[in-house]
């Protein structure tokens, strides 16, 4: 009996060696630089892979809503940052929150830091989220006065601790290759230095770095003078990262096991239950030009053959998937069969998945599970 | 007091009169010929909204999952087919759904022909999946040995009752304008004809025609020799609708209100809290060109203003949106306030939203509802 003989639908699957290898690797790549480890659990969103972390020593987390913070806090985490623009309308989730744990927020405008200060009625950390030059959301980091008067704001408020400043480079995913990654590392660096200098010359300090995402944390051999690291799909990786450089096919830790419901030899497609409700649908470019959803491995005893991709997912409707299998394996791909799909990007996959199934056959819940 | 004042995170909106209007419209144009009316429930996916087709008479579905078979057998319907190419995995749910009410399935292959007879313990109704031309699934119509001898086999099974031909012309998405899909749409039924024609001088018949997409069911004025039609995204329509020509903006029933959380005026952009998660990822080409995944309307006191589009979604992170707002309109938004966002894709949103709240506060379920 393998786990395959309990699969009837669109499962996905969790290799928890191959994340906790991930893990340790980059654990023990930042332990070295004696920089605060501060993973982002909206990659994985489950408390059963949280007790990973925790297990080695990693108290303080990231999350990127009030939910998640209030699951994570639940389940015994005390030192949440919620890495997302702050919204007002949730403030009273977010008094609460901090009453119950160390908190800390992310603003980027005079107004909210006054209003966040007037509506509070205890302590909260504050970072200020500066724009390095991924364009996404922030304060551009050439804007020395704005960021001078929000952190001079925050400074004197009532209940607001400056914390500093944090940056996500999100371009990074953008990049292609290491070294692209690390020119935008260091680029960002400089930048947020240029800030922190400022800032610390007008009696604003000190000023503590945060920064965070999976592909400088892989690329960039040194970090530099920064106080925090908050990278999250690391944990898994998918396709996207292992196309940019970031990961091999092999590091991938999760994979959607999908049933195959037809094939079409004659134009080497086979259609698979498994669409854009299972992976939702980002994607990538496959050998830089087709738009493509996902990376297509043959299932091995109680899990998927890494070594060798039979094809990629050429486009997701609702529940189809149509794949384009390479003409040597498509003898193998038949009805009824099971084939697993790597996914373009892990996050949005295992949101909209909801439950893992480890290659034990476990069931692990996250914060989308139905009760 | 207007539904805004209780939003505080992502919210679907779902303007009913709106639905129902585009639900009469449809209804009405079907009814005047003569033909079946078996609309697809994996648009709504919500057993209340079910309600309102029940009301006006319906009283044959069409869904894409076993499960969503499951959900509305579980609320009354009992002719129900399901529009996804059958998987072998699902067998003991099929027969026990079979068991309980007129089932329908769509196969598309000898082997599974075959295997499905041999299953299962009662009658259940077979169409057969041709490609007219989407490449997407099915028998592609000129293959004509190979639909010749699954529909024999059909017929001559044990338990399978064979219904006709399936089709589902997905190219009209594609489309451009009105023409281009009326043009699909006859090419197509002259296809499906060609195929009937075949089948029913080899003594195979009665055929049945069952065709059903959006595009085609509002573009095309007479359907002809048709049994059956299956449109689905016609309750809500969206973005994607409204720019093939199909529907106007001003007929969209759903909306995403989002919070914003930070505004970039120098740059005309917002971030609002709603992105990938709350709307998936499809997308369209805004002017032609620039991919983007929903048009930007301002609020009214408890609705949205169709009548005035302020911008599009430029870009979709796990939480975050990055709204591109007209310069006209930049001062009119702010963080702290709601917007409502038409989305790319109305199936997809309402997947992964799983609850509506109506324009006086209700909230309605779905499928997909945390229980």
């Amino acid at each position: 009996m393998t786990i395959y003989s309990t699969i009837i639908k669109p499962t996905l699957l969790l290799d928890e060696n191959k994340a906790k290898d991930n893990l340790d690797f980059v654990l023990k790549k930042i332990k070295r630089q004696n920089i605060t480890f501060r993973p982002h659990f909206k990659t994985h969103q489950s408390a059963v892979i949280g007790e990973w972390f925790r297990y080695r020593g990693i108290n303080q987390i990231t999350v990127s809503s009030i939910e998640m913070a209030e699951y994570f806090s639940n389940s015994g985490w005390n030192d949440i940052l919620i890495a997302f623009p702050i919204n007002l309308r949730e403030i009273n989730a977010i008094v609460k929150l901090a009453h119950a744990i160390t908190l800390s927020v992310l603003i980027e405008s005079l107004e909210v830091v006054a209003q966040l200060d007037s509506l509070i009625d205890t302590k909260v950390g504050v970072w200020i989220k500066v724009d390095v030059g991924a364009g996404r959301t922030g304060i551009v980091w050439s804007d020395l006065d704005k960021l001078e008067s929000i952190a001079s704001s925050v400074k004197f408020s009532r209940n607001l601790k400056l914390q500093g400043l944090l940056t996500h480079s999100g371009h990074t995913y953008r990049a292609s290759g290491q070294s692209e990654i690390q020119k935008i590392y260091y680029e960002s660096l400089d930048r947020l230095q240029i800030v922190k200098r400022h800032l610390e010359t007008k009696d604003l300090g000190p000023i503590k770095i945060s920064v965070g995402d999976t592909p400088s944390t892989i690329a960039v051999t040194e970090y530099g003078d920064i106080d925090e690291i908050r990278p999250g799909n690391f944990i898994f990786y998918d396709v996207q990262q292992s196309i940019a450089g970031v990961c091999g096919i092999e590091n991938i830790a999760i994979a959607v096991a999908c049933p195959v419901v037809s094939t079409h030899p004659e134009r080497l497609e086979a259609t698979i239950y498994g669409g854009a409700i299972h992976f939702s649908k980002d994607f990538f470019h496959y050998q830089g030009s087709t738009m493509a959803y996902g990376y297509v491995v043959a299932v091995t005893k109680n899990g998927w053959d890494d070594q060798k991709v039979i094809g990629y997912v050429k486009s997701l409707s609702q529940e189809h998937g149509i794949l384009r299998i390479y003409e040597t394996e498509m003898e193998n791909v038949k009805p009824g069969e099971i084939i697993c799909v790597l996914p373009a990007h892990s996050c949005l996959t295992v949101q909209v998945m909801r439950n893992y199934l480890n290659l034990d056959g476990e069931i692990i819940r996250t914060i989308n599970s139905n009760h």
